[in-house]
């Protein structure tokens, strides 16, 4: 199978799961129209996708991946509902609809992130993984989404703006706003499938270096690309003065730069390589070539 | 011992436990700067004495709920700095200081808020309770936390603005908004000390009253306190329009609903009623005759 098809068929697997579970939810409440909203606005979905291959790739299932394939996605779409509200980066378009608190108001949107995180909880609570497990997951989730991790990288992103920083400063925001994510669905779905912590180490760094190639892509994008294509308002990163590798190296270098960290991301594997971590250095030379 | 001199003692253990805590952290950040802020703003601690005092009253001892009832204050407090916000209750003056984004501005208050969230989760992970404790206490967190608890409780709240509401709808709030936290206060303190289930339960129910009590006093010192007494702005409530059970029953049946409630909470653990659960029962007295 070609790594489309897969993408294609692991992306389907969690569109279904992600629909039965929000169907399931007996709640009457502004904050679950919203969040379901923001949820159910589809996106590439990547990070669920890295969770489920990080889980076969080392023996075990995409289904077992699944509960925190969507706890991660919940996560990931808290953080897009505050990154986007006016007090941070004012955004009004995103996945090609109105913002969560565009459509929905900004108290609703600060509301509908902050129990984003609470369900995402809530479902590897219920996901019936072994204790230890479960707690590993908590572990690394509090790890790398606080003030070493996601909400820091939104916060020095936002901070940022307008300043002229080092590439080393810029790869420290990408690797805490995206890699850092991208470390937690690697971590996940390979400790879902095993306790062998030098193939979970590696398995991060992969998640590690693709999380900053990713980054600098989307940032490329930002400026190569148009509204259409992208979902979102193009062309905005140069406007607000945002720290990107481009700002700092310029397209072309930036466009090496993201090969390197791409090439990087297939090297940390590479002492674990049979043919289904093929799966993800092709996963990564994939995502390099985007244009979305 | 008299009720007062135990409830000094523990906001005492709290307070240094919280010191020493944020003493140990090592960062450099504006949202760490804005949540220690927060955090050591004050207050009544009433949520980790709570915790406390579960625990010790089932044989546990109150060292070992502190990581609990840190995570838990912490909670509350990522609550109130969101809802302090300009966009929900749009509130200056907190324990007798400016609110979060009155000192460290927007952006900064609402991700200090996230991230609270997420070192709550890291202090319960790196608590060392027993894995079966640390996955029940994880799951009621998610379970009081989200949309059926805290975060649709502030929901609610903000949506009830100049509205009539019914008792039943404000006693519904009132149990989102503050009760859930305090069942989880009584709960996380209880599971530390036992899996007694039936005494657990009660302790729960003890607790989902105490914060309907708790949230009506709140709410009577709202219009008959001053902002000196209380360290926030007072007579919001009535300006704002807020739901409250003195907007349902005027201020004299209030008095009595909440003296109603404090009963119940009594009752609830009546019979598992020895010298220590006495603690319990003045404690839930003693809050009823509050002042701030």
């Amino acid at each position: 199978m070609d790594i489309i098809a897969i993408i294609t068929e692991k992306k389907k697997l969690f569109e279904d799961y992600l629909h039965d579970y929000l169907a399931g939810i007996n709640a009457v409440s502004g904050i679950f129209d919203a969040f379901s909203y923001s949820l159910s606005a589809g996106g590439k979905r990547i990070r669920p996708i890295l969770t489920m291959l990080a889980c076969e790739t080392l023996g075990g299932s995409s289904i077992q991946a699944l509960p925190a394939g969507l706890a991660i996605e919940m996560i990931h779409t808290f953080s897009l509902i505050h990154d986007d509200l006016p007090a941070l980066d004012n955004d009004g378009l995103r996945r090609g609809m109105p913002t969560c608190h565009k459509r929905f108001g900004e108290a609703t949107a600060i509301l509908a992130g902050d129990a984003l995180i609470f369900q995402a909880l809530s479902v590897i609570s219920s996901s019936g993984y072994p204790e230890k497990v479960e707690t590993d997951i908590l572990r690394v989730i509090a790890d790398v989404c606080g003030i070493d991790g996601l909400v820091q990288g939104e916060y020095l992103d936002v901070m940022a703006e307008g300043k002229d920083l080092t590439l080393d400063e810029i790869a420290d925001i990408y690797r805490k706003k995206t890699s850092r994510l991208f470390e937690l669905c690697m971590y996940s779905g390979a400790r879902i499938a095993t306790d062998d912590t030098q193939k979970i180490h590696a398995f991060m760094q992969y998640g590690a270096f693709l999380g900053l190639a990713f980054q600098a892509i989307d940032d490329i994008l930002d400026i190569t690309s148009t509204d259409e294509v992208l979902g979102k308002t193009s062309g905005k990163d140069q406007i607000q003065g945002k720290a990107t590798v481009i700002k700092a190296l310029g397209l072309e270098n930036a466009r090496l730069w993201a090969g390197q960290m791409t090439n990087e991301a297939t090297r940390s594997i590479a002492q674990i390589s049979d043919k289904r971590s093929n799966v993800l250095e092709e996963l990564a030379q994939w995502m390099a070539q985007r244009v979305m």
